[in-house]
C-alpha cells in the first residue's frame, strides 16, 4: 500500500462491497503505521545510497575491539553488502579475516574492505594531494575510500608549499581533476594554494601531523577554515574517509 | 481525521455509498500527508506540551531586532498562546507593547510575557539560589520563566560559598524544594555545596559574571561540570530560561 | 537529645531536682556540640539519601589503586551499605573480590557492585539512549547505576541522528520514559533531537568518543550545552554515573 | 606571442630578414617574461573562472572603509566585471553607489552587487537551509552569492532540529537539491540530520549565533566538523559566501 | 547565651526555681537556633576579620549599576564599617557621594573608600612592583587596597624585565619588603625574576595589558603559574584587590 | 673578602705597609670580579635562604633520567646541603640511593630527601587540606616539603565540599593554622569555602584529578583563580612543592 | 673609579699615607656599589643601542591616554632622542603635537615620530610583504618602523597565496631582500610560501584580520609557527613594530 | 638557453641561415618549457641554498618509521648531499646506519648526520642559551643543527631567570654572539631578559618542558610571543632545528 493507486483500489473495493470495512481499516492502519518510514523515505534513501555509492554501512574501527569489528563486518557481508572498515589495525584485520576470509587489508590506509556490489563509476578523477610523507596514512584512507566508492583516483604526494615548484610542476594533473582532496598537517596551507590554481571543488583534510603548536592538527584545521581562497571546504582532522565520501558524492553528480 | 474512529466512519460511509470514493481518496490522501506529523506525534507532543507547560512558543530575543520580536509576538498572541520573550531589552518591549498592549515587561529578568492560557501547576517549589547580586539578571530570568510555567518559586539570593553561614541559614528553604536552580558566576562552586546539603535535583547555571580568568563564564561552567556532588546537571552559561524549563519539566512529573 | 520534647523533659527533671545541674549541663553541651551536624541536617540528609537511593557511598575508581579501592569497598560493605564502584578495571575487581567475595563486576559498565540494602523504586522508566556503539561503556555506566539506584531502565542504543529513522522508530519507547539519559559523542546532536520529540527531562552525557576536532569530547559537550531544544541539561564528559544519579533523583520525586 | 604558431612566424620573419634580430629578441624576451603566467596558466585559470562563475573579483567588506570599498568597486566595474561585495554595511553601499550608481544593496545579506557579465547557469538547485531566524543574515549571504554565481536557489528557513517535523515536512525540497548549504548556530546539529536524510553534498556553515558556551560559533563549528553523517564538509563560521562559492563550483560540474 | 557559663547559670536558676522551665526552654531553643552560626563561628570570624583587617564588606563594582553600588555603600557606612568599592567608575562615585558625602575617590585605582574604623597596622612593608606604566591601574588597586587594610606600601613602578638594570637598582627596596605584589602583563616574567632576587612571598598579578597572543592576560597568567622561581603564587588577571587582601593577611601574621 | 670589615682590614694593612699595593690590588680586583654576585646579593640571598629554609637546591625530577637525578643529588649532598627531589619515581630513588645511601624515599609524595642542615622552625602550623583521596599525592608533596622546610604540618584530608559537615567538623584545626594549603581537583571549590571560614592566607593547589571537562586540572585552576573569597592565591596544577615553598616563606615571616 | 689604574692610584695613596683608610674605604664601597651597573654594562648597552639603532625609547600607545603619551613623548624629545610612538590614534597625535610641534603622524601606520638623531643605515633592503589590503595597517607599522630605524624598505602588498601569480611576479624584489617581513591574517600561509622561494630570514607577523575561526589572529599565528618552510620566525599578532625591530637588528649585522 | 646572450646568438644564427627555423623553434620551445622552473628560480634557489647552507634536504624523523627514514637518507647520501635527520630515535639510527654506515648519531640532540659537502662558515658565533637542564634536548638539536650548517656555536646552559646571577655572569659570552637562540620552557621568560641585555637578534624556542598549566609548552610560547623586549622572534614549541636554521641564515648574511 505504497501508492495512491493502491489506495484508490481499496476504496473502490469497499464501495463495491468486495472488501468489508473492518478489513479495509486494518489495511489502512497498517499502511499508516508503515508509512512514516516509507513516507520519510529513510529506507529508500539508504537503499538508493547503497546502489549509487556502494557503501551502505561503514565501520569506524576507532574505539571498537577487534571482536566487535569482526561481528559487525560478518553481518554486513552476510547481507551481501560491500564491507568498509576504517581505522583498522592489524588485530582488527585478523579478527575480520577469521569470519570474512576474502576481506582485503590496506595497511597503509588502515582499511579493511570487501567489495560485494557493483559500484557506479564517478564522472571524473578525484585527485588526492598530500603535503608531506607523514600525511600519507590519511591520504591513503581518502584515496582507498574514494576508489571503493567507484572513483578514479590520482595521487599527488609530497607537494607541500615550502617547495612550490613540485606543486607547480603538477598543474596539469591538478587541472584534470573533477574534485581535489588536499591533505596537509602543520600549517595546512596547501588547500589555499591549490584552490588558487584550479577551478574545482577542494576538500581540505587537516592532519594531526606536527608537534608543539600544531596542537594535534588544530593549527592545520584553523588554517584551512580561514583559507583566503574560494572553493575550499573542510572536514575533521585526519578524516580521510569523510573527505572521500564528500568527494565521491560530488564526483557522482 | 486524527483517529481510527474517524477512519472507520469514512470507510462506513464509503461502504454505504454516502461518500464517493473520489471524495474519500482525497480525504485519505490529506490524512496521509498530515499524518507524518500526527503519526510521529510531533504536533501532539507540541500541543500536549503547551497544555501542560504553558509555553508553546518561546522567543529568544538575543540577536533579533525589536521589529522581528514584535512580529513573532503578535502572531503568537493572535493564536491565543502564552507569550514569553527572553533576553528582551527596553526597545523590544516598546515594539511588542505597540502590538500586544497587555504584555508585561520584567526588566530585572529581561523578559516580556503575557499569559493567555491556564497553566498546570507544578507539584512543588522551585528554589532559585544565586551566589551574588551580579547573578540576579540570570536568576530572575530563571525565576520568572519558572513562574510563567506554573511553578511556585522561592528566591534565595546572595548565598555565595565565601560566606557559608548565609547559605547554611537557609537550609530549611533549600530542603523544602522539589528542584533547585543554582545560579553562580566566578568559580561556580555553589551548586556543589548545595547539592551536598540536599537530596533533590540541582540544575546549575553558570553566569558570565567575573573577569580575567573567568573567560566569560567558562570557569564557572567547568567548575559545575566537574562538580564532585551527585545530583547536579548543567545548562549553558547565562541560560536561566533553559534551567527553568528543565526544572519545570521535573516539577511537573 | 534531638527534639524539643527531650529538652523540656530535661528541664523538668532539673526543676524537680531529679537531675542535678552538672549532669544537665553535660547533656546540654553534648547536644550543642552534636547539633551543628544535626541542626544542619548533614547526617540526616545523608541517612535519608541512603534509605531513599541506596548509594550512601560511591567510589570513583579512576585514579585509585586496586588496593585503595578494595580497602574502601571492604569498609562500606562492613557497614552493611550497598557498594558501587565506577571506572573499575579488571584488576580493581580482583582486589575487591578478595575482600568482598559476593561483589559483581559489570565489565561493560566498568562497575563493581554489591546490593546490601533495599532500594526505593523510582516512579517510572529511565530510558538510556546512546548514539553509537562506541558510546556503550558510558551508557552502560549510566544504565547499571540507575538500576542499582532502584530505577527501571530501558536501553535504546545505536540511534544516532545520521540515521534518523532508527530513532523515530523508537518514539514510543522514548515517550514512555519519565526521564531520558542521552549519551552521545562526536557532534553530540542526539539530545537536541530527542528533547524535541518528547516532553520529559533529558540528561545529556557527552562522551569522549571521536577524534581530531572532537577534542576529547569537547565538541559534544559544547553541542549539548548549546542545545536549541528545551528540557536538556548536561553532565561532564563520560559521566554516565552522574547522569544516572540525577535521573534517579528525578525519577524518585 | 601566446602560441607556437606565433613563434614560428617570428622565426620565419627573422630567417627571411623581414624582422631584424634586435626586434625579434625584444619580442622573445617579452614573451619569456610574460610566459610564466601563461605557462603556469594562472591568468587563464582566472579568466576561465570569471567566464564560468561570474565573480572574477569579490570584495570582503569586513575591515575595509567605505572609501576603500568604493574605490575597488569602481575599478572592478570599470573593467566590465561583475561586482560582489560581502559584509557591506549601509555606509559602504552609500559610498559604492556614489561611484557605481547601478549597484544593488541586499541589506538582509549585507551584499552589494552589480551583474555585468552573463553567468553560466548551474545544473541544479542549491538549497540553503537555516536552523533559526537569527541565522538568516548568513543564509542570505549564501543564497544571494549563489544566485549571483548563476545558481537556482531554494530557501528553507527555520527548520532547526528541535522541531524535527518542520524539517521532515520539507524532505521533498531537500531531495530535489543538487547541493545543500546548511546554516546553523548554537549546537550546529542540522547538517548531520539533513545529510542523513539525503544523498547529496552538504556544505555546513556554522554561525556565531548563540551565547555563553557557543564561544562565538565554536560550538557549532566543532559540532559540524564532528558530524557522524557522511557527505558533510564545513566552512568558516559565518562564511555564507564561502559555502556558496563551494556549492556553485559543485553545481557547475 | 553564648558561653557555657550562661548555660550553667540558667540551669542553676531552673534548679532554684528562679526560672520556670517554660521560660528556660524558650531561652534554650533560642540559643540552639542561634548557635549554628555561633557554633560554626561564622559571625565571629567575620567580626574578627573586620576588627583585624578593617574591610568587613568590599563591593566589587564591576557589573553593578551606580545606583546599586550607592545603595550597598550607604548601608555599609550606616553600620559604621569602612567602605571599599573596587572597579568603580566616575558615575559610581557620583552616586556614592550623593549618599556618602565623605567618601574619597581614587581615580587611578578606580576605588571609592571611606575609612570609619581603626585598622591594625601590618608588621612590615608591602612592596607593589609593576612592570609597565599600563599596569598602573591594577597596581594602584592593589596599593590603595593594601593601604586601606593597614599596610605600609612602597610602590616600585616601571621595572619590567626588558630593562633589568632598573629592577636591579631597586634591590634594596625589594629586600626591605615583608611581602611583594608583582603586577605584570604581556609575558608576565617579572614575578619570576623578583622571586629569584628576594626571599619573601611574592603575590603575582597578571594583567590584561597586551594585545594579540596575550589573549586578555592569559599569557601573563600562564607565565606566572609556570614560574620557575619558588615563593610565587598567583591571583586572577587584573585582581589587584585580591593580591592586596592576600598580602595584607600575610603582613598581619 | 665578603664584608666591609675585610676591606677595612686590607686597607689598614696597606696603610701600615704590611701588605704591598700590588698584593692588595690583586685582592681587590678578585673581590670586584666576585662582587657582582655579592653586590647583587644573589649569593647572599641564596645562602640566607638555605640557612632559613633548608632547601638551597631542589631538583624537579620530572623529565630527568634517574642517572641525571642521581648525579645532581650526589653533588648537592657532597656540598653538605639538604637534598630534596620532587616528582621522583622508584627508579630515581634506586639511582639516588646508590650514591646517597642515607636518602629517604617518601613514596606517597614521590619525594627523595636527606636533611643535612638544621632548619629554622616556622612560627605556626601549616594545614594541608585535601578534597579527595585522589588528591593525596599532591597533598603529600606539599606536606613533606613543608616539613622538610621546618614547618609543623597538620593534614586534613577528604574534606571535599560535597560533604560539608566533614569540613565544618574540622573548623578548629583550620582555625589553628598560620597558613593553609588547599589541594583540590575537579571543580576546585574547596579553597573558596575554607577561605570563607578562616582569616589566614590560603594557598590553593589545583590538581589534575578528574576527567572529561576537568581538562587536566584546568577546571580546578580556573575555579581557584576566580575564587569569590578573599585571601586566596594559586599555584600551578599539581604543584604541591610550590605551595609548600610559598607557605613556608609565609610561616617563617 | 672605573678602572684598575684608579684602584692602583688609590692604594698607592693609602700606602703613602696621602689618603687615610676611612676615606679610601668610602671610595671603595662607593665603587663596589656603583659597579654592578657599570660592570653589567646595562647603561652602556642602552647607549650603544641608541647610537646604533636610533630608537632609545619606543612608546607603545595602546592602553595609554593621549595625555600620558604626550608627557612621555615630551620627555624623550627633550633629551634629544628620536621619538617613536606606535598604536597612536588621532587624539594621541593632537596631544603630542601640542608639546612636540615637529612630530609627524603616519596615520596609515598609527605611528607618531620625530627623528632627532642620525641613524646607522642597514646593509640591505627590508622587504615588507602583505597578503591582503586589510593587513596594511600592520604592514605599515612595520615598514615605517624599519625606515625610522635606518633601513631601506620595499613594500610588496596584496600578494596573498590564493593568487600565486601576483607573488611569483615579484620574485625579483623578494630575492633582493636582506630580510623579509611577511604580514598575513586569515590562514597565514604567505610566510611559508615566501620562505620556500628565497634564502633570507623571514619574520612572520600574523594579523588579527579575519573572522570566525580566525579567533583574533590565532589561526594565522598557529599557521606561521607550524610553517613547514625553514628560515621563518614569528612575532606576536599585529606586532608590526616587533617584526621591524627584529628585521632591523638583522639588517644592521 | 638560460641567458639573453644565448637567445641573441640563436636569432643571429637564424638570421644568417646557420640554423633553420624548425631547429630554432625546437630550441625555443624547449627553453620555454624549462623556464618556468628556471625563471621562477626554484631549482637555482635550492642549489644556491645547498651551497651556502649545506642542508639541501632535512628529514623530520617525527612520525616516520625507521625504514622510511633510512630510505630517504640513503637517497640523499647517494646524491652526495649532507644528511641531517632530526627527531631520530635509536631505532632510526640503526636503520640508517645499515644503509649509511658513516652516519653519526648525536643522541642528546636526537640527530643523525653525515656531512658530505663543505659548508660556508657563518660570520659570527651563534649562542645557544637554555634555561634548565630539561631543555637540553631542544637546545642540543639547535646547537648541532647550527654547527652542521657551518656556524660556530657557544652553549650557555642552565641560566634560568630564577637565578639571575648565573645569567649575568655570562654577559660577555652573550655580548659576543651575532645571534642568540634562547631555549626555555615553563614561563619562557629567558628570551625577554636576554634580549634586554644584548643588542643582537634573539630567536626564542619555547619547550614543552613543564606540567600542569604549561599545557605542553603553550605557556612558554605565549610568554615569548608577548615579550616586552625588542629583537625577539619565536619558533614552534621544541623546534630547535627551526631556530638554528633561522639563526644560520642570519649568521650567513
Amino acid at each position: 500500500m505504497t501508492s495512491n493507486k493502491q489506495l484508490q483500489d481499496l476504496l473502490d473495493q469497499v464501495a463495491r462491497g468486495d472488501v468489508d470495512t473492518t478489513t479495509a481499516l486494518d489495511q489502512l492502519i497498517q499502511a499508516f503505521n508503515a508509512r512514516p518510514y516509507e513516507d520519510l523515505g529513510f529506507a529508500r534513501v539508504d537503499h538508493h545510497r547503497a546502489i549509487r555509492q556502494g557503501f551502505p554501512e561503514v565501520i569506524l574501527g576507532l574505539g571498537k575491539t577487534p571482536a566487535q569489528i569482526a561481528a559487525i563486518a560478518a553481518e554486513i557481508v552476510a547481507r551481501g553488502s560491500t564491507l568498509l572498515v576504517t581505522r583498522a589495525g592489524e588485530a582488527a584485520f585478523e579478527a575480520v579475516r577469521a569470519v570474512v576470509p576474502r576481506a582485503t587489508y590496506y595497511a597503509d590506509a588502515a582499511i579493511i574492505a570487501l567489495r560485494q556490489q557493483d559500484v557506479t563509476a564517478g564522472h571524473g578523477t578525484v585527485v588526492v594531494a598530500a603535503a608531506g610523507t607523514s600525511d600519507l596514512p590519511v591520504a591513503e584512507e581518502a584515496a582507498r575510500t574514494a576508489e571503493l566508492m567507484g572513483n578514479e583516483v590520482a595521487r599527488l604526494y609530497d607537494v607541500g608549499v615550502a617547495g612550490l615548484h613540485r606543486l607547480l610542476g603538477e598543474r596539469e594533473r591538478l587541472a584534470s581533476a573533477r574534485v581535489i582532496i588536499v591533505v596537509a598537517g602543520m600549517e595546512g596551507a596547501l588547500p589555499s594554494v591549490i584552490a588558487g590554481l584550479v577551478g574545482v571543488p577542494v576538500i581540505a583534510v587537516p592532519t594531526s601531523i606536527g608537534y608543539g603548536a600544531s596542537f594535534g592538527g588544530l593549527a592545520a584545521l584553523l588554517g584551512m577554515l580561514n583559507s583566503c581562497a574560494t572553493g575550499v571546504s573542510v572536514v575533521n582532522i585526519d578524516n580521510g574517509f569523510g573527505a572521500a565520501a564528500m568527494a565521491s558524492l560530488i564526483n557522482h553528480l
